[in-house]
């Protein structure tokens, strides 16, 4: 199979409705439909095709490839060896045919979906921290500005198998994520993802659904009407051309895009086995903080997150507060070590002895204070006149006694 | 107030019952009695009291004591300042009166309980781990043996105010545990505590009850029952003399003793200041493991193991085999990440990819498989033979299909 480049003048035409109705330069098309030609060739994540481009420039990549020169091309190159280039052709080639090309971009053009290409305004910077397994381009149903607009992003994702226990946790954290205006990033998928992404739009915030298939079709099919409003009110992102099916292997490279537009990754709810510890997993190789939610022990559905806090060093977060410290705001707290000979309730030691040698009914003079609790007279008299002032005992004829109301 | 010190013959009397009838020589019996004395004075875990004990031998520092020349008798030592002994002479007076001590012997000798001190075959030398606040002697009801006789011993506590949750982990934890021939140590408190127990009894193991009143009264007296079926399989133990009041204190006090009891300290349910913590806080200051068992975020019985999680790096366990994990035992396993670029199910990258390409009803020649999954074809049928050994794909005259009991 072969294929052959359409006219300058034929892609600029065909791309613009994919650029918002922009002008296009001819040099500017070109690069762009080369672009479009490399997300239907390749699988997402293939290095070498992203060294190859990163290194040639995608439409000075693509040309050698067509013309069945590209071993050729990368002779002398540091960044790509022959026998990888070779091997790349073996692995891109049984796909080059021009209609799929073609078909990608009406079908894109149909459903109003934006083609994003590195070095765009919209571009999200952050999926380069991928490097060479960073996106060729995304395709973008709805607001592509969602994909930059936030101060603060966090991926919350989790089984599909959900509980009524983790959904509602997804639900709480969605909801108050977007309340403060951080974007909530997930998968659409049923069970966690799919309650993410409902909370945050009912709060009125922001949220990007990253899909394993093209943005043209629904999947699962039965969030059809999700996807519809998170694409109005934020974006819904693949890096599959239209028309591409979400494969399971998709859906693995899929989670490292999650996992890099999230500041952070938080993961609700999960099997041993989920999906989500992929997720995971990429967020913790891209060095991006790691949450998890416990759940009980008896809940096969929190055995993921379990292992996440047992074997993977996540973090283990309970509230929305303990969530935003994982972006690293400044909320970091944590009060003093509850152990030791501390105090408790906010009272100290020797308070605490003073009171249990107390009662609310009998006043007791201070030697008997002092013989129960075992300290000092002296230490005791001044115990008991700070927790005097504390309104904790209170002292009359008969002698010192406890306020029942102070515990 | 003063005392005077019974003759010899008298201690070796009246102490006899409390050490199984064995014979006593004076010199023996001198230091038992004066170990009690000085159990009646100070409070459990008074570090001043504890030096001057491990420094002068508790008889020849009670002497000085009674005489009202202990300031004196400490000049010179490197152990205790003057100063030091002034303030403890204050601390422990007010309680100084021969019938307070009187009683403590009368009532262990009533309920058949047994006085140790260190040195003794049956003394737990763990608890010498806590150097200065180590306990002075410790009131045993049950089988003194049952302090050392085991091989390994968790310390199992939690909230009084469990949920459902919280006591059914407790149950299976301490039922596990004793079948294993762990000894569970815990506070007899209800909730997780009395779980832990009833559960080791049930299993037909070892359990210890470490209280913070004298071990002649239930505490709780809901407990009673509970604390006679302890005393009778283990060991129900105190370090407050017969007849002495659980005040809080010495519930803090007493936490100390249960950390360096169990080789490992296990926190089922917790809330956030739970006085389990402080138990956690006295294992963590020993260099003891530490776990936390998780539970629902919506739960405010389990805030405080969170907080042990997030805070205080408690370990996470989920079930026995992590608790065994906490002792050591080489049962430590772990797998490999789940993520990056790896495996879902077992299968490689290049596996999933194939098979994703596969359908089960109609059979798809490699080139077509090849352009699918976007590999070369010559992987594509490296791939095909290994799944096809695996049982995963099979050939015929159509083409490669996948085989459907195969995921």
């Amino acid at each position: 199979m072969t294929m052959d480049l359409p006219s300058t003048r034929e892609m600029v035409e065909r791309l613009r409705p994919l650029r918002g109705g922009e002008p296009l330069t001819g040099a500017e098309a070109e690069r762009l439909f080369s672009i479009v030609v490399w997300s239907v060739l390749v699988e997402p994540g293939d290095g070498v095709a992203g060294r190859l481009i990163a290194g040639m420039g995608p439409h000075e990549a693509l040309r050698p490839l067509l013309n069945g020169a590209l071993e050729a091309a990368v002779v002398g190159r540091a960044d790509i060896t022959p026998a990888e280039a070779a091997a790349g052709v073996a692995r891109w080639m049984p796909r080059l045919e021009a209609p799929a090309v073609r078909a990608a971009i009406d079908l894109a053009g149909r459903a109003r979906v934006r083609l994003l290409v590195p070095g765009d305004q919209e571009w999200p910077v952050v999926v380069d921290d991928l490097g060479d397994h960073a996106p060729l381009c995304l395709w973008v149903r709805g607001d592509p500005q969602a994909l930059t607009a936030a101060q603060a992003s966090v991926a919350l994702v989790g089984a599909r198998a959900a509980t009524g226990y983790g959904e509602h946790v997804a639900m709480e954290f969605g909801a108050e994520l977007a309340g403060r205006g951080v974007t909530v990033v997930s998968g659409a998928a049923y069970g966690i993802d799919g309650m993410a992404h409902r909370a945050a739009l009912a709060a009125g915030g922001q949220t990007l659904a990253l899909l394993a298939g093209g943005v043209d079709r629904a999947y699962p099919a039965g969030h059809a009407n999700l996807l519809e409003r998170i694409a109005a009110a934020g974006a819904v992102v693949s890096e599959v051309p239209c028309g591409g099916a979400p494969t399971k292997w998709r859906f693995l490279t899929r989670n490292r895009l999650i996992a890099a537009l999230g500041q952070a990754t938080v993961v609700v709810e999960a099997g041993w086995r989920s999906g989500s510890l992929n997720t995971a997993g990429h967020a913790a190789a891209l060095g991006r903080p790691l949450g998890a939610v416990p759940g009980p022990v008896t809940s096969a559905a929190s055995a993921g997150c379990h292992r996440l806090l047992r074997e993977f060093d996540a973090r283990c977060v309970t509230t929305v507060d303990e969530v935003m410290e994982l972006l690293g705001g400044g909320w970091a707290g944590g009060e003093g070590m509850p152990g030791g000979r501390a105090t408790l309730g906010g009272r100290s030691a020797e308070e605490t002895r003073v009171l249990d040698a107390l009662t609310s009914r009998a006043g007791r003079q201070t030697p008997d204070v002092a013989r129960r609790c075992g300290l000092a007279i002296a230490d005791v008299e001044g115990v008991l006149g700070l927790l005097a002032m504390d309104g904790a005992v209170a002292q009359d004829e008969r002698g010192w006694r406890r306020v029942s109301s102070a515990v």
